[in-house]
């Protein structure tokens, strides 16, 4: 599908505004949006005037005789189904899907009677060629096609992942129209992502998020095709996964018992988002970040001042081989509970302190031949730590402070990326030959006044100096939303629509960077999600939706 | 009330904090809420460690005999018994009456027999000195003591205003507990306003709220005793207010026919803060952010270029006798259907540019011997509506720019100041003589990252080199949410509680300034917003409540 270069050559790539909306010289007092413009961009699209109604009861999607089918696609088309003809009830449906469609609510615009003179759109026929895969991975493949002629329109993908995406843009493609109650344009698309890996960060640890607000949160990604969410889990603050093997550490960990995700709430978040075709990437960082994990078991430096204990922890110790048959049986579960094939090790920001304070830790490195270099230890450490998920059959990801710190570790390791001058450090762990992700210009929990989007989508992954294969060596990057100020009353505000962004960036053609030109799609874009009950803030200066949040 | 000195010299302001949460030397890494703490800090308050039990089956509220009484008291009884008892259905309760009590989301959690042994609150007597008013003013007394001792407590207060915020004190006194279920301790408290205006301003010009998210802060306003909604209706990009006299103002100005506020949805919307002592102060800004105003009817300056009309417009036509005429007849609209006193008149940011280029104002102020001093014909457009709306029986307030730009106004308007240095401008503002707002300092729309409410918390309205009889003049502050970033998705979670912290600085003894003292109190406060179904933010970093928001 990738290969297609010839239609892409074919597409000018045309933003199209069917606006119906008034002319009035008044309005450029408030940002006007585009009117079925799909988010992110399409590496390819070309649409015409020539517009067709669509109605429920004349619409409907047919799986092409001989493609490949599964369960992942017939739910996939009974949302999207839902979510093109009943928004308004759509988000309680996806999370409790006992809930009732509310008619009043949604009630189509037009009925077939008043549509008998236009021509209507009455299918989508979806094809994959390989048969289904069970997860996502970091290879899977996403391109799709969408053509919409006559009364039938087609969508092609290689897998079923790409026929997911490809049903995110047809449901952007159709509209609300005074005339058509809901219109589609005959349009071509041809599309795939520039990068492998668009992530976005939850911390859980800084404040708890219920399972209902993450869902929000992925059906939000989805929306934008992101396809990675980095699981922040537990931190020093608090720890709020719930161990089959030590249930002590949420039982100590947690802020309390109501600020647990049990083993069913994993299960339950991690379908979830795999219906959706994104990966739950787990990160259980240490072995500094660990405070809340030492409550109850003793893993932690007991630190040292007037050669005695103080009643402080520091990192993990690594000098007690405690602490590493724990973490075996640590990671052993979380190999088995979080099907990924990655999980993050942190990794960052290690305070040698307490390390240098503890006399079986300075024993320790006396024994080992570390001298005083602590950056030893915390190799030492590392490399203990990916073996044992190694040997779980795991890959993994760490931030950047192991490869800073010349730590040596497995090839096929993912670097992350989060301190600046990022283009220095992006050239820097490419050249050593490990794959990388960029989250540095992302912070997305560092909030400012005003459109601090366009920050966002000027950053870009291959903005540093390096060869074509240092370039590929760059899967991609995250959004990252750090607990300490979020939590469920505001994380869908802070993070919507700003990581839809870098979505966008990490979606879209390498010279899709005007925001000018971004702004009014992505304003149609914010609009949409209110559509969908997901309430995104303005970001662009005054405007309003058609159906605003909260009515 | 206000003059018992000696009881206030007799109660010492402590500080007593009666937290179960176990001792944990690990909990340094996020912040401990106090128990049973209000906010904002009375003026005394002395607490014991006598607690007793509240139970809904076991406690009402009794009006003294010889008290005033009223149908605002009654209401207010209803409403803070199910705020007291049924918390997660309250504010379902308040938006729509008719809802149901879930009795299972709110089932106390012990029965009166599991505290058979226990020292029970049994009833709260409530005496008001003076006849209900109907509204509260600029001039109410808003003062109160409550005294908790054996089994029943006393709330005493001159006017239906200060029992209203007694009430708020009380249910703030009454805290979750694990042995009771719900407790309070043995207290006293004397408490009145250090400020008479603590106001709140909302945008619903650049994007729309509707009136169910305005009731929402509304109620959080009053959950932190604030007293006036200053209601910035229309500016240039959208007029949604429903004019009587000119409908079509609404029908042109307004977003779309969905964003506009009816008659009823604004005398809903009174009645509602009326309930809440909370006065509705709306601003009409003239003549400049006038825009929406002029779509459909002529009174805005036609703007000139190259000696033509360039299809531009500008601030309000003062050189035309019709200009006035609308004024005339839409302020004696504005008079009848918003009760307060006081009507907002803006003033602010008057662009002369356009007047300069519009032949017909030349010729006006060559007629009005003006000169080219374009503040002269600002001067002249003030006065005349000034003249308009006092005729109406109204006062009115204006921004800091009338008073900069030497217009003569009434001797009891309120100045508004809005622009550094404030304290320049409120020594200026006062000795003029004028009764003086601050909101400089406390733009909340102007997010940031952090702990951002510390310098809210800091700026007081008296800090400026002036005479007592200055002082005296500054009737309070607002804290103003302009809408530019702001609309129903985000209004609530970005206002509270930060706006809480300028209630707090605007209530409060003026010694009452350590943001340390305060951050516990805050979050207090905070996870008493979430248990009252407001999703307000987190502030202070790291922490959870007992109840988040959207489990």
């Amino acid at each position: 599908m990738r290969s297609s270069a010839l239609l892409l050559v074919l597409l000018a790539v045309v933003s199209h505004s069917h606006g119906k909306r008034p002319r009035d010289p008044l309005n450029s007092f408030y940002v006007q949006a585009t009117v079925g413009q799909p988010w992110p961009q399409p590496q390819a699209i070309h649409t015409t005037p020539q517009q067709y109604g669509v109605h429920p009861a004349a619409f409907h999607f047919l799986v092409n005789q001989t493609s490949q089918t599964c369960d992942l696609l017939t739910s996939a088309l009974d949302r999207y189904y839902k979510l093109i003809f009943y928004p308004y009830s759509y988000l309680n449906y996806i999370l409790d899907p006992e809930s009732v469609i509310d008619e009043i609510k949604d009630k189509p615009k037009k009925t077939l009677f008043d549509l008998r003179d236009t021509p209507l759109l009455k299918r989508l026929n979806v094809y994959i060629q390989e048969p289904c895969e069970q997860y996502p991975t970091l290879e899977s493949d996403e391109s799709y096609t969408i053509v919409v002629t006559s009364d039938s329109a087609v969508l092609e993908a290689v897998s079923i992942w790409g026929a997911i995406r490809g049903l995110e843009t047809f449901s952007h493609l159709i509209y609300p129209d005074d005339n058509l109650g809901l219109a589609i344009n005959q349009t071509t698309i041809i599309d795939f992502p520039r990068f492998q890996h668009r992530g976005l960060l939850l911390d859980t640890s800084r404040h708890f998020i219920s399972i209902k607000t993450l869902k929000i949160n992925l059906e939000a990604m989805s929306n934008s095709k992101m396809n990675v969410f980095h699981f922040h889990i537990v931190d020093d603050q608090s720890f709020p996964y719930e161990s089959r093997s030590f249930p002590d550490l949420s039982g100590a960990g947690a802020y309390n018992q109501d600020h647990v995700y049990s083993q069913e709430d994993i299960a339950s978040l991690i379908e979830f988002a795999r219906q959706r075709g994104i990966r739950v990437v787990v990160e259980f960082d240490s072995p500094g970040h660990t405070q809340s994990w030492g409550r109850v078991i003793d893993i932690l430096t007991h630190c040292y001042s007037g050669g005695k204990p103080n009643n402080e922890f520091g990192p993990m110790d690594p000098s007690r081989n405690s602490t590493f048959n724990f973490l075996k049986k640590m990671f052993s579960e979380v190999a088995t509970v979080f099907p990924d094939h990655y999980v993050h090790l942190g990794g960052d920001e290690v305070d040698f302190d307490c390390w240098r304070s503890n006399p079986d830790v300075q024993a320790f490195m006396k024994q080992m031949g570390f001298g005083n270099d602590y950056s030893l230890l915390e190799q030492y450490y590392m490399q203990k730590v990916v073996d044992i998920v190694g040997s779980t059959g795991k890959g993994y990801a760490v931030w950047q402070e192991i490869i800073d710190n010349n730590v040596t570790v497995k090839a096929d390791t993912v670097v992350e990326v989060w301190k600046d001058p990022y283009p220095d450090e992006l050239a820097r762990v490419t050249k050593l030959g490990y794959r990388t992700l960029l989250s540095t210009c992302w912070y997305l929990n560092y909030i400012s006044y005003g459109k601090d989007w366009v920050n966002y989508y000027k950053c870009d992954p291959h903005n540093f100096a390096g060869t074509d294969a240092q370039k590929k060596l760059v899967v991609g990057g995250e959004a990252c939303m750090w607990g300490e100020f979020i939590d469920a009353t505001n994380v869908i505000t802070t993070t919507w629509p700003r990581a839809a962004t870098v979505a966008e960036r990490l979606w879209s053609a390498a010279n899709v960077t005007d925001p000018n030109a971004a702004t009014p799609r992505l304003e149609e874009h914010r609009c949409r999600y209110l559509r969908r009950g997901i309430p995104a803030a303005p970001v662009n200066g005054p405007s309003y939706c058609d159906f605003e949040f909260n009515r």
